[in-house]
């Protein structure tokens, strides 16, 4: 009866964490997607929004890992559980740079603004990042219901999100060949593309979190990497 | 006495592993360096050296992982002691990420081996990784040392990481200007600026970690962050 008391109160106290790390998820996710609706539609105000709700996200990490650390002295857990609850910290710690990068890109906006607008670049970054908030909320789905199988989906979806910046690296390269004037802006639009597939890589890491943690095995370590672009000549 | 017991048997096995992270150091300055020096002397075997060598820190940081749920199962540690086993998760994958990016810089080298120098810019680069380099080396003595003062000299001096990169973004893009044929190796040395930036960041927050486990407060989170590029029009 004592240990059922003890295990009862540990899932309770990892399932108040992992609403945290949902209600962390639900801020990325909109600064993922305000970022990038506010560089295509050069809306300043609105990525000034995403630029100062970072630190909501930030404190939410700061919570969850003293949340964690008092459940592991509190409860002491061992094998699966103590797993479980490690997977917190990493989790959020992907979560706060995802959030980073999203903030990144509401700076970048407000320069990108007072430049000519290259070609519909804007758009395709706005879709690159739909995309990779579409592969976060699949990944903390996966995380909370333990679905190895959701998670390899995200892991192997990736690969287009790789694809989307090595098409974009090549575009700016041209962009910026054909006209001069174009150089600057392009350095900052090529800066959030990378941004950008930098966040799938952190999503991709959340989902591995959930391949381990359901298998007890990392996921292939040799997984093709399809970001070639630091191979381009 | 048996308390005693096992006070020592926890502290055995916390040197165990801050050991490990001595070592995984060590692979990471050295990754940092060779890929420096790499890219200067246009040497693609010793790049490709430093690219196979991330398997190693890669290794590391997993058995540190390993050792570290391993203490806290087998130690059930609380407090003071809690929270520096918890460090160690986060230090290593601070390194882990450094390791990365010397990775990217000497796949880069590969690249860039085959263009026209850009000036003295491999120098430059250079003189920012050693920089670095030197930092990540007194943020890990701070570590073992417990050694806040050191800590919070390592978190000033990222500042003048951030100008360096600072002064080489402004550097790239007008040599960009001046001849588009600079273009395409100017985007890799840029990345390449990036990178040992976003390493400065990481060993700053190795060594903010350091203040935390000695005064139990994070360092000042105000603190003005040096790279204005993504406000640079």
């Amino acid at each position: 009866m004592q240990d059922q008391h003890i295990a009862s109160a540990f899932d309770r106290d990892l399932e108040a964490i992992q609403a945290q790390i949902m209600k962390m998820g639900g801020l990325v996710e909109n600064a993922i997607l305000e970022a990038a609706i506010s560089l295509e539609t050069r809306d300043e105000e609105r990525a000034e929004r995403v630029r100062k709700g970072d630190k909501a996200i930030d404190e939410l990490e700061e919570l969850i890992n003293e949340e964690a650390a008092r459940v592991i002295a509190l409860r002491a857990p061992t094998a699966v559980d103590l797993r479980l609850v490690l997977s917190v910290i990493k989790v959020s710690a992907n979560l706060e740079r995802i959030g980073d990068y999203a903030k990144n890109m509401g700076k970048r906006t407000s320069v990108l603004s007072q430049m000519a607008p290259v070609n519909d670049s804007a758009g395709a970054l706005r879709r690159m990042a739909k995309e990779v908030e579409r592969m976060l909320k699949d990944a903390l789905d996966s995380y909370v219901a333990r679905d190895a199988e959701l998670a390899q989906d995200v892991i192997d979806r990736d690969t287009e999100v790789d694809q989307m910046y090595n098409a974009l690296f090549r575009e700016f390269l041209t962009f910026m060949m054909e006209d001069p004037r174009n150089i600057t802006a392009c350095m900052h639009l090529h800066f959030i593309a990378k941004n950008i597939e930098r966040m799938g890589d952190h999503v991709t890491s959340i989902a591995e979190q959930v391949v381990y943690l359901v298998t007890g095995t990392t996921p292939d370590e040799n997984r093709q990497k399809a970001d070639k672009t630091s191979l381009q000549a």
